[in-house]
């Protein structure tokens, strides 16, 4: 049996991305029932979100992981903020919008000693991380109750990181994902690679195990995963469009048309890099603006410009998160597109050939 | 049997990645020795260079492929030249140069019909093209002796253009891949996509085989490419070591250090965006610096740094060309390698999993 659905007590060895913003529990239980591991993305939540949503979470009895950033909040720059609204400007004028408008925005905050107290009441099985590690405090706490702990490496050196600060498996994040880059030791896109070459080189750099995520939309995707040597995969964009999701009607027409195509890095929404369909926003201001202020403060600025141009129907300022492969996005149950992916599980490879490492867990 | 191998009369389909710069028709001989397809790159060779070389393939035997550009060639801009040359000013001046220092550079000049009368002297069996397809009346006369025609694709958008205008198989070009990218309808590098995403829409959106390239290092690359519908492989960087190739030493140290694990497009060294080691012209300049002249016209002002530096052993305007994964770089013979790689295709997935598609030449 793979040793990471050993672990997490599901079918297959199969992780549904989380994805704050276009799902909640829904999703977490409907891919967890159907044998894989479901995730509830909870930086956007409140205490009373997270705790009303974990309270779904382990009435079902069914694993689930939930997912934390952990970056280093950073102090508002009044001048920055400013210069921001100013390239904004010409946007706000023609939707008519008064200069200081302000619109609900997701606050996307870091692993917290107020979070670690919801989670110690629920214990959840499986914690995953983005942007690193918490403190050593914080982790000591979601490990005490011997949760098994995630994060994502989008470099050989992040991969080495992690498993040095108490990782129990390593996410590689393959440039093809979507949504926000998992990097935190090196802020230069160009070091970003692709699953192809990724993969090999941190299987070949760490001894935990390796889990592939970007650009993984089927079973093939699946198969592929294996053969270059990881123990199990996560999957984000091929769930944006299930029925349990969340996903705005115009996002998930925006996946499943041409558009898809063509995804670009951004910092627009947020400050920080991710990555989403092309739009009006990130075609004329650029999308690594240089004005942008750092993760999280940019999508303060940009959320009356989403939601005026959202009311006529338009996505011009619209993070439309998705991979480079958004091939695997269908309109159904999550439970369908979840056995889809895991027939890629099938026709395993032989140990010897593919995924040779354990859980840390297993040390 | 593989349909790709049956047409070229190689023992797998796998491709040796012509590599202009770096290696002569000693690795094509000995890589199609081995079994695999080896490629004459041929871009940057006289007439009578040519010929020389394609009397040793001929006389061989042994299948083989000649590669060419087709790019268009710009008007050169003097002023833009200039810029450059001031741009470049203060190297020159550190590595006590004349600003109007030249030294040989290479050449780089596309399909003509002066090469196809010699190609027409030796019929050679495979003709792989980058950056699209040559003028018609140019492709015709290649088709005219049989040759088997290939170009690479970076997006979906010239895969289907390949297709239709005459390209027998594929090669999808991922976002790891090093040296020049093949791009050719659109210039935004962004659009770029890593192989686990582009080679399943590409093998989707057209009916020809797909040759997948870009970060195949091994044998378990070979095998995810198999996974994600691919018919054959092509692969260089795993070649740049091979005891055949002409990498200069310097070259070689770099592609076997740690630095081999941050490369970067840059179009510095020829004015085309192509995948290096990060150096120390492309930190300083930035990779993609807006003033250096399109392809391939960048290359001249660069020579004499070049050519000044690696005298005192130093890459620093070396063009240090490579894929992001460079793990599979062996100092080996060519022979070693490809069987090395080609064991990826003993245990080929059946083929209703895998590649399903039919050369264009069976159609």
């Amino acid at each position: 049996m793979n040793t990471l659905a050993h672990h997490w007590h599901t079918r297959w060895p199969l992780i549904q991305a989380p994805m704050a913003g276009s799902q909640d529990s829904a999703l977490t239980l409907a891919v967890s029932r159907a044998g894989a591991l479901g995730s509830l993305p909870c930086a956007m939540l409140s205490p009373e979100m997270m705790r009303a949503e974990l309270e779904k979470l382990t009435a079902s009895g069914l694993p689930y992981n939930v997912n934390f950033f952990c970056h280093q909040p950073p102090v508002p720059d009044a001048a920055r903020l400013t210069a921001w609204r100013a390239v904004l400007k010409p946007y706000y004028d023609e939707f008519g919008l008064a200069p200081d408008a302000v619109s609900a925005s997701p606050a996307r905050a870091p692993f917290s000693a107020a979070a670690a107290d919801v989670l110690a009441e629920f214990k959840p099985p499986v914690v995953s991380f983005h942007f690193g590690l918490p403190a050593p405090e914080l982790l000591a706490r979601v490990k005490s109750w011997g949760a098994f702990v995630l994060s994502s490496a989008t470099t050989v050196e992040e991969a080495r990181w992690l498993e040095q600060h108490g990782a129990d498996a390593i996410i590689a994040q393959g440039l093809e994902a979507g949504g926000h880059r998992g990097h935190f030791l090196n802020t230069d896109l160009s070091a970003q690679m692709g699953a192809f070459a990724l993969l090999p080189q941190i299987t070949a750099a760490v001894r935990l195990p390796v889990i592939a995520a970007g650009g993984i939309a089927d079973a093939a995707g699946v198969r592929a995963a294996l053969a270059l040597g990881a123990c199990g995969v996560q999957v984000g964009t091929a769930y944006l469009c299930a029925d349990e999701a969340t996903t705005a009607p115009l996002h998930r027409a925006a996946l499943q048309s041409e558009a898809a195509r063509h995804t670009q890095l951004t910092t627009l929404f947020s400050g920080g890099a991710a990555r989403g369909i092309v739009n009006r926003a990130m075609r004329e201001l650029g999308p690594l603006n240089p004005v942008a202020p750092p993760f999280p403060l940019a999508s303060a600025a940009l959320a009356p410009l989403r939601a005026a141009a959202e009311k006529t129907g338009r996505t011009d300022f619209t993070p439309l998160w998705s991979g480079q492969n958004a091939s695997g996005c269908q309109s159904a149950p999550a439970a369908r597109i979840t056995v889809l992916l895991a027939q890629g599980f099938r026709n395993e490879i032989p140990p010897e050939e593919g995924c040779t490492q354990r859980p840390g867990k297993a040390n």
